[in-house]
């Protein structure tokens, strides 16, 4: 379709136009691709979707996945239940994007600063049901105060701290609960309340992840209880973070259950052990440009700028550097990660003390690095090509939107 | 101006058209723009440019610019020493847009890997003067060839290992540098050398960066020396990075300086002693979002997605943790660090055992964290809005590029 623009108004200036247009390329192959960019096994990614929805079927919630890990229409649609949701964004730029797409249930769930509910006004006014989360009686009484103000009652959960991590009312703290309760009623709509265990990351093991998964389950169905008694209403007991989604046993009293980088998985997550290595649905790909060979490094052209500088399992057992490398084809070396990485440098190395060797790869040849964190490594794409398995047919590209 | 695009092909999805088109604001104050979002202070950034073109005026360089600190047209007009060049870019993206702007001087500065090389030729083919560079008898042979089949010579630099951080040849392997030069004058243009000190960002004091600067000149030179016995052409030595830039007292034997950060400067380069905090010309704007007051918490929406997680000063002597602290014109609070960051969510904290105080900040109020690594955080944004001073006035809004 044609659409003109000025291009003063354009989220890109005119050059990247220019530019976008020129390099559009017929890249039916990895191997036409440049690099570095950011593949998607849709394969991978479809098991990782519905692993999660099998084992939250018979534990009577509803999924409301996060789409701050893919940012992309085309994974929304087949994460989310429907095609107008649920779900979780982390920015009204992902509110606003998801919505000109017909999402129609959102919670944006980052803590509300006053002066985006008129963003967060005009979205339910095109139609959108886009709920607010708060911790204070400020902000409650902010969303209470533009609520009157302009006629249309937003709907505002309490957010709830389950493990000291971050954000939240403590689960016991009736006074504040209820006052932050009371003070949005007064012009608002009491949604509900939504927790996230944050701190699931540090956790070890299967049982310690049950135990994060409980004391999740538990301190929002305790926050809810204390809002009923109070005689307020609480219908959404809104929990969740991919390690908890994925070894609560027992979700009674919660409705809806959040998680959002299950989609692609990564290395974090693998060490949690959440998931396999083998689930990892995005790598980036990237091409060998030089050698020291005394050294033992292998230089490609990912650096942190493609990887990002994500270096979440440096803090666990097995330490990946910026990731670990695969063939073109996604199939892992043995013990080989991107070790080093400047701006558009990357220093692969074989990891140390496992004495494996060094693969034979040439200048030229290309690698995919599984990342860190992929919530991290996919912000700093601006688009998905799409395989699937050990194919190397391009499917398809798809959009990533970023930015505020 | 109206351009008629076909959304297809566009950079970005048609909701991210419709969104801007909305979203397109008259802000005309700091208090107006939706956070987080980029500052640049032009004041700041002018002062740095000037410096270092005072400081290399003496020293009988040119200064090529590194534009992947900025990749902005606005910024690189203002720190090249023409709107033709010279330039230094890390990204053949970076290449091709600002080549779309008129920049004709270019060294593409990350060793060349074969398939890119099509893309050199077509930029050469529009009249840029676009430069390789690598270390390898292979990659000679690859442009020697290319050049040979278009007949068009593209001129590469041997990239010159000063000190071990990265890529490049020894200076005193004498064998190699000659054979690549060879193989590359067999069809392409042999340019002259590069090489870059890395290592520097690891030096502290004036005595260590001074040696870092000599041995960056004295390897490049060195090569050079080399070079042109064995009979071969090296007409440019080009050195650089912004501590060494910073600290070269004498640069004998070299044409040209490279170096970018310095354009912004960040906490690293304050780390290092090659700026003062003072000097940094770019920033984070954010808002409070909450407090843990017991822990003496306030949570901010500026997290890594915005900061990146760029950790640069955590090797340094004084941990800044993800940024300082400013109050919403620049001023810096004493010790207030942003400690730890999520996706989205920031928190900021007094530095441990500081004794400082957590400044009165309430949900709403507007905070500036100044970035550890300015070309990581820039990367994290679309566009600068620029200010100057502690003047709080938008006089307006760059655009930043981004991908490859």
């Amino acid at each position: 379709m044609i659409i003109k623009i000025d291009a003063r108004k354009q989220a890109v200036s005119e050059i990247e136009i220019l530019d976008k247009v020129q390099q559009e390329s017929a890249a039916r192959r990895l191997d036409d691709l440049e690099t570095p960019c950011l593949i998607l096994d849709a394969d991978r990614m479809d098991r990782n979707i519905v692993r999660l929805r099998e084992r939250l079927a018979p534990l009577g919630v509803s999924l409301r996945p996060h789409l701050k890990t893919a940012k992309s229409i085309e994974v929304a649609r087949r994460v989310m239940t429907t095609r107008e949701g649920p779900a979780t964004v982390s920015t009204l730029r992902e509110a606003r994007l998801f919505a000109n797409a017909g999402v129609r249930d959102i919670i944006y769930a980052l803590g509300i600063a006053p002066w985006k509910l008129a963003k967060v006004i005009d979205l339910r006014r095109q139609g959108v049901d886009l709920a607010v989360v708060l911790d204070t009686v400020e902000q409650a009484q902010a969303v209470a105060a533009t609520s009157r103000e302009t006629g249309m009652a937003i709907p505002a959960l309490i957010e709830i701290d389950c493990d000291g991590h971050r954000s939240g009312v403590l689960p016991n703290d009736q006074d504040r609960l209820v006052a932050i309760g009371r003070a949005v009623t007064d012009g608002a709509e009491l949604r509900g309340v939504l927790t996230h265990a944050g701190g699931s990351y540090a956790a070890r093991g299967d049982e310690a992840l049950q135990r994060c998964a409980e004391e999740e389950r538990h301190a929002a169905v305790a926050a809810a209880t204390i809002l009923r008694d109070a005689g307020l209403p609480c219908p959404v007991v809104s929990v969740g973070s991919t390690p908890t989604a994925h070894r609560a046993v027992d979700l009674s009293g919660v409705t809806e259950v959040r998680a959002g980088v299950f989609v692609f998985f990564d290395l974090v997550m693998a060490g949690i052990g959440i998931c396999q290595i083998d689930d990892i649905a995005i790598s980036v790909l990237a091409t060998v440009i030089g050698h020291q060979r005394e050294k033992g490094w292998i230089l490609v052209d990912a650096g942190w700028m493609a990887m990002s500088q994500d270096r979440g399992t440096s803090r666990q057992e097995i330490n990946q550097g910026y990731g670990v490398v695969c063939d073109s084809s996604g199939r892992l070396f043995d013990n080989i990660i991107l070790a080093d990485a400047n701006q558009e440098h990357g220093i692969i190395k074989v990891r140390p003390n496992s004495g494996a060797t060094l693969p034979q790869l040439k200048i030229g040849d290309r690698v995919r690095i599984l990342p860190n964190h992929a919530c991290a490594t996919g912000a700093q794409h601006r688009s998905y090509h799409i395989v699937r398995g050990a194919s190397d047919l391009i499917e398809g590209e798809w959009q990533r939107f970023g930015g505020w």
